[in-house]
């Protein structure tokens, strides 16, 4: 086993952050080359929000915090595989890379659904490398959704 | 010609709100039975926010104005056919029914590129009407293009 990338830890972090505030554990993190810009939870339920997925929060984030809709340079590191909404946010906003862990079969748009980074009509599309922590990632989501059955 | 339904007129004049801050003019609007629970102009540069599109504004507020994530008794008005991440965002609100005026085969998501509501990975597919204020929606983004070439 490699050690995962910091970025990682940091969005399973904030995953776990999620699962105790009572969300659907995922988390996200913006880096700007070595520099953390971002990092959000997942907060629909707390936000009273349906677009406060973790990439959407730390997407927002990092764009006010440099001051600038384009985040050309820097790249998303998620627990889990982004939804259309994000997958669409992360081409509006130029991300170069997206790292994440688990896969979603049920509500993932890049290798699962609409694939939007493969579709011809896609503006932008960023490097994408799947399956990083990606055992943990999926963990943390079997234990909230067992805990819930 | 019928008379422009009142949701699409005022979402017609926040997309001229849109092009008067230099923004491309998008306008939506959120709809509880007859009335307006928001109204949103697209703002992405103007906030800095590559997420600020007038769908997401108006879900947004909308969400926050009924305290609620979800906005099952809502409807949602907009200019121009919703993109990817704009169609996942109306799945998660669970909009009722999407009133949309211009086709955008560039960028839409409804009618073109991941056809999003058609996809067996989507949760929540809304009812869609398309085509209503379409000529003056088509204008308004024609002549924003215009002015900037």
């Amino acid at each position: 086993m490699f050690p995962l990338p910091e970025p990682m830890r940091a969005a399973l972090d904030a995953a776990r952050d999620a699962a105790k505030a009572g969300e659907v554990p995922v988390g996200a993190v913006v880096m700007r080359g070595e520099t953390v810009v971002a990092i959000a939870a997942n907060a629909p339920r707390t936000l009273h929000d349906p677009t406060a997925h973790a990439e959407m929060l730390a997407i927002r984030a990092a764009a006010e915090a440099l001051g600038r809709e384009r985040l050309q340079d820097c790249d998303l590191w998620v627990t889990l595989e982004p939804c259309a909404m994000c997958a669409g946010a992360i081409s509006h906003a130029r991300i170069a890379r997206v790292y994440y862990g688990a896969s979603d079969p049920k509500g993932g748009a890049v290798e699962h659904g609409p694939r939007f980074f493969a579709q011809p009509t896609c503006h932008h599309r960023p490097e994408v490398y799947s399956g990083i922590g990606e055992g943990e990632a999926g963990a943390l989501l079997r234990e909230f959704f067992a805990a819930r059955r």
